[in-house]
C-alpha cells in the first residue's frame, strides 16, 4: 500500500514572457526556489496555474518544463483536465511517462453536472488511468463533487487515491474522511483553502495545496509543522496572519493577480497575466503591490530594501527562512495599516 | 449600417460517430434538414454544441464543415471561444476566412471575473476582430456581463454588434436595450432562453438562439412568426407547448442529452455524448427518449410509425411541416400524460 | 363560481407620524388619493406595507382602517401572515369580518421550508379559513412555493383563490398558469414584479399587485389598460420607462425607503420609516429625492413647481392624471441624466 | 471589565402541550435536566427554540419560565428579537427585568438589508438597551452581519459583548476575532455550527449555543471539556460523531423536529410542533425517530431498553453521565447502519 499524500503541494503560477507565452527560465528558477524553501511538492496546472488559460498543448509543457527542473526532489501533482474523459486520459498518459507522482483533475466546469455524471467522468477515468488520480473539488467553478461520489470512486477505483478539496468548509471535509478512511486508510486529504489549513490539518486532513505557499513558502510550511507538532499558540498566530494576507492577495484583485503581484515582489519576474484588465484595474494592482511589498518587507521577505515602506529592522529569521510568530504579526499589522491608509479594510 | 441580426439561429448538437468523433456526414444531412425547415441561422459551438468537449481543432472543423454545407443559405454565427484572448481572436480570423456571418463569444468562465474584467476582455477582442462580435451572456455557466459592460461595450467597439443572453431575465433584457438602443439601433438582441422567447420578442428582442429549434425547427419558428405578427393568442398556445418540450429536454437529463434524445428521434444518428452517463442515468434516457418519441409522434414529427405510443392520427400539417396549434396542444397532452405515468410531472 | 381576481392591486406604505405610529389621517388620505388615481383595489399587509414591522395588534388596526376609508368602492387584498398557522388563521377570521375581498398570506419566512412543509401550512390554513386565500410567492425573501404545490393546493382548497408571484420569473408563471387553469379556471395570477408587467400579461396573468402603483398609480394602471387593449407599441414604452423609475426606487435605497421617498414627493407626510438607517443612507436618500423629484416634476407628477429641478413644461395631461408616452420618456430622460451626474447609473 | 460568555449554552426547543400551547411543567423539567447534565447556560427563543412561530407574549413568557426554573444555576441568553428596534428594545426591558445574563438579538430577516442598515439597526439597539447583547449572525435565515459591521458596533457600543456566529465558516469567525479583539479583550464569540464546534474552539472561539447540547448536553459539553484540555485526538473522535448525530438531525428532517424527535426519545413529551407536516413528513419522522432510538439507545442514552434496536450492552458511562468515546463509535456505527438501511446513507 502506498504512502498518502501528505505535506503542501504548492499551486504554482507560471511566469510569462514578453509575448505572453510561457517564460521557461524564470519558471525553472521559481521552482527552485520554491523547492528550497521547503514545500513540499509542487502541483502545476492548479487554478492558482491558470490552466484554463493555455493551450493543451502549453499545459503538457509546463509539467514538462517543472518535472525536468523538480529532479525528483518533490512529487509533482500535475493538473491534467482536458475537454472531455478521452483527452483528460490522454493527458493522464503524458503526464506518467514524465514521472510526476499523480495527477490532479477538476471536476467537469462550465456545464454544472449532477453527481450521477461527476460520477460516471471520474469513474472512467479511475478505471482507465495509467497514473494514480487526487479528485479536486472546487464548487464555487466547476461541477461539485459530494461525499457520496467520493465515497463511492474510492471503493471502486484503486487509483483514486486523494481528493483535493476548495471548498473551505470544514464539515464537510469530516464528512469525506468518514465516508472513505474506514475502507481507504491510504486516501489523502488536501485542502486548498489556505484560510483554513490549520484547523483543517487538525481535524484530519493530510496536508494542503495552498496559493499562499507559493509566495511565502517559508510562512506556510512554518504553519504545517507548528500544527502537526501540536505547538497550537503559535500555530493559531500564523494561521491568523495568513488569513490576513491570503485575503488581501485573493478578494483585492482579480485571481490569480494578487498572487502574482505579490511573487514579483519575492524577486520573479511573472510578467503580464493573459487576462486583460482595465486601467482601473491596473492602477488597482499597482496599489496592491505596494501594500504587499510593505508586507513583505517588514517581514523579511525581499531581498533589498524597498522604498515608501514603514520598514522595521527586520528580525533575523532564525532557521530555514521561515519567520518567527513575531515577525509574522508585523507584516500583519502593516498590511492592516496600509489597507486602511486606502480605506481598503 | 448594417442590418441587425434577426429571427431564429439554431445552435446545433453536433453529431457523434461510434469512435467518438465528429460524425460528417450526419452533420451535413442535419444542416440541410435545419435550413430548409425555415430556421434564420445557424450556430455551432454553443452551449447545446457542446463546445467545451472539445478540441480547439474540432471547433474549427465543425464550423467549416457548417459553412461549407450551408454554403450561404443562411447566416452562421460561429462560436469562437477559446482558452484566452489571442487565442480566440485567432479563431475570430479562421471564421473570418470562412464566411461566417459573425461569432459568438462567452463570458470568460471557470473563474468567475469582475465586470472590470469581463470588459477588458471583450474589448480587446472588440478592437482587434476582423469580424462582427456578439457578446454571449449566459450566467449560469460563465461570468456575468451586466448592463454597463455591455453598453460600454457597444459604445466602443463597433464591431461589437449583437449580444446573446440566456439568462432569461426580462427586465434585465429590458435595461440592455434601454442602455445600447439610442446610441446602436443596428445592435442585435437575441435571446437563448426558449421558455421566454415569445414576451422576450414582445419587449423588443431581435430572435433568439433557441435549442428546441434543433428539435422542432418548425414549432419555433412559427412561434417567432406568430408573435411578429401579433396573432397573440396562437403565440401564446405555441409558447405554453415549447416550455414543456423545453423543460422536458432540458430538466429531465444532462444537458444536452434530452435534446440529443429529441434530434435522434427525428431521424439522425447523433451517437452516444463525450459526457460519460452512469447506469441509471442511460436507463432514464432511454426512458425519456419514449416519453419524447410520443410526444413528437402524436403531433406528427416523426416520418414513421413508432412503437408503443398513444398514437392519434396526426392531423395533416398543412405547411412547411410546422404543426397548427391544435396540433400542438395534443404533443403537449400526450407528455404530461406519459410524465405523470412515470412519476416525473 | 367567483370572478378572478383582476386588475392592479396596491400594496400600500403605511405613513407614520412623528412618534413612529401609524399616522391614520395621512393613511386615509392615501387611500382616497389611490383610489381616485384608478387602482383596481388595495393590498396592506404586503411586503412594501412593511409587514414584519409591525405588532400583530398593529397589521389587524391597518387593514381596519384601510377597509373603513375604502367603504367598498374597491376590493381590499389583506396580508394575513402571522407567527404561524393558528394565528394566521385567526387573523384571517378578523379580516373576513371587516369585509375584505380576500387575503394574501407569504409562505412562511426565516426558516427555509421544503414544499412539503410549504404545502402542508397553506393546506391547514386553506381548508380552515373562512375567506378566500391568495397565495405569496416571494423566493428572495420567504420559503418558495413552488409549481406541484401550487397544483395542489389549488385541486384541494377551494378557498385558495389565487397567487401573487414576486418572482419576476416569466417561464415559472406559466408553468403555474398551465399546472391550474385546467382545473380552476377561475384561479387568479397576479405579479408582484413592476419590471415585467407588461409581458406577465400578455402570457395569461390577470393583474399585478406592484409597488409603483402607490407612486404613479395613473402610469401603472395605464401600462396594464394599453397592454388589455393590445396597444404594444406604447405600452412598451410605458413598460421601459416603469423599469426605469422601479429600479431608481427598488436598488437606490434600501426596500422600503425608495418608494417612502417617492410618495413623499406625490405629497404625502410617510413620515420615517421604522428600520433606522445610518447617516450615509440618510444623504444617499435625500439624494434620491432630489432624483426622484425631477423626475415626477418633468411629468407632471407634482401638485406645485419645484426648485432646483431641470423643469420642462409639463404636458397637459389629457386624461384622468395619467401622463402621456411622451412625458414618461421625459421622466426617463430626467432620472437617467440625473442618475448619471451622480454616478449612479 | 466583565467576563467573556463562555462554555455551551444551550439553545433549548420547547415542549407544546396537547392545544398547541406551552407545556409548562415539561419545560421546567427539561430545564433542570439541562443543567443537571453540565451546559453552561441556557439560550431560550433561538432558531431552535422557534422563536418566530411564537406571539410576543408567548416568548416574553419562555424566558420568564426558564429564568424562574434556572434560579441562578446558569447564565441564560435570551432572544430578544422583535418587530422592530423599539419592541426589541421593550423586550430587553423585560428580559433585564427577569435577571438574565444578556440577551441575543438576531439580525432583521425576511427583507436583506445592506451592511450599513444592520449597522444602524444594532447601534440603536446598543446604545439603549439596559442589558448586554449579543449579536446574533445567521447568514442562511436573516441579514448577514459582516465583518467591519461587527467591529464597528464592538467599538461604538459597550453594552454589545458577542456575537453568535452560525455561518459554520472558520475564515469568517478568524477575521471577526481578528478585528475585535486587540479593542475588546472581553468581547466573546460563540459558534453556532455544531459540525465544527472543535475546530472553530481551536481558531478561538470561546464556547458555542449548538442545538446537539439540547439532545446529548452530555457529548457536546464533553467535546468542549476535551478541546480545551487539549485532548485532541478523542476529541476529534466526538466531533466526528457529532457530525453524524447532528446531521440525522438537521438534514432528515425539517428543521427542528430532527431535534425535537431526538429529545422525545431522552424522555421529554414534546408534542406536535406548530409547523403543520404532510403525511409524508410525519411517515419519515417517524422513521427517524426509530433511527435516532437505536442510536442514543446504543450508546446509553436512554432509561430504558427500547424495542427494536440492535443493542449492545451499553458500557457504564465513568463520570457525569457522559459517554465514553468508543461508546459514541458505536453509536454512529448504528446509526449509519440504520440510515444506509433505509436508504438514505
Amino acid at each position: 500500500m502506498a504512502e498518502r499524500l501528505r505535506g503542501i503541494f504548492t499551486p504554482n503560477l507560471v511566469p510569462y514572457d514578453a509575448d505572453g507565452g510561457i517564460n521557461e527560465p524564470e519558471l525553472r528558477r521559481y521552482v527552485d526556489w520554491l523547492i528550497e524553501r521547503g514545500v513540499h511538492g509542487l502541483y502545476p496546472n492548479g487554478s492558482t496555474g491558470e490552466f484554463t488559460r493555455f493551450t493543451p498543448e502549453e499545459r503538457q509543457r509546463i509539467v514538462a518544463i517543472i518535472a525536468d527542473q523538480a529532479r525528483g526532489r518533490v512529487p509533482i501533482l500535475a493538473g491534467a483536465a482536458e475537454a472531455n474523459a478521452r483527452e483528460t486520459l490522454r493527458a493522464c498518459e503524458a503526464y506518467a511517462e514524465m514521472g510526476v507522482r499523480a495527477v490532479a483533475i477538476v471536476a467537469p466546469f462550465y456545464y454544472k453536472l449532477s453527481p450521477a455524471s461527476v460520477y460516471a467522468y471520474f469513474r472512467e477515468i479511475g478505471l482507465n488511468t495509467p497514473i494514480d488520480v487526487t479528485l479536486y473539488n472546487i464548487p464555487m467553478f466547476a461541477s461539485p463533487i459530494d461525499v457520496p461520489t467520493v465515497q463511492r470512486l474510492s471503493e471502486e477505483c484503486e487509483r483514486i487515491v486523494a481528493i483535493k478539496d476548495s471548498s473551505g468548509e470544514i464539515p464537510h471535509m469530516i464528512r469525506m474522511i468518514q465516508a472513505v478512511r474506514p475502507n481507504r486508510p491510504e486516501f489523502s486529504f488536501l485542502t486548498g483553502w489556505d484560510a483554513a489549513l490549520m484547523p483543517m490539518l487538525l481535524v484530519g486532513c493530510d496536508g494542503g495545496t495552498n496559493a499562499s505557499s507559493g509566495v511565502v513558502p517559508e510562512l506556510t510550511r512554518k504553519l504545517y509543522d507548528l500544527t502537526l507538532a501540536g505547538q497550537l499558540d503559535e500555530a493559531r498566530h500564523i494561521q491568523y496572519d495568513l488569513v490576513t494576507l491570503f485575503d488581501t492577495m485573493i478578494f483585492q484583485a482579480e485571481f490569480p493577480e494578487g498572487f502574482r503581484a505579490a511573487v514579483n515582489l519575492r524577486g520573479f519576474q511573472m510578467g503580464r497575466g493573459r487576462q486583460p484588465l482595465s486601467e482601473g484595474q491596473l492602477a488597482d494592482l499597482s496599489e496592491l503591490s505596494r501594500t504587499l511589498q510593505c508586507l513583505l518587507s517588514t517581514h523579511g521577505f525581499t531581498d533589498q530594501p524597498v522604498g515608501g515602506c514603514p520598514v522595521d529592522t527586520p528580525a533575523p529569521t532564525s532557521s530555514g527562512g521561515a519567520g518567527s510568530a513575531d515577525d509574522v504579526s508585523r507584516i500583519t499589522q502593516a498590511v492592516l495599516a496600509e489597507l486602511k491608509r486606502r480605506g481598503l479594510a
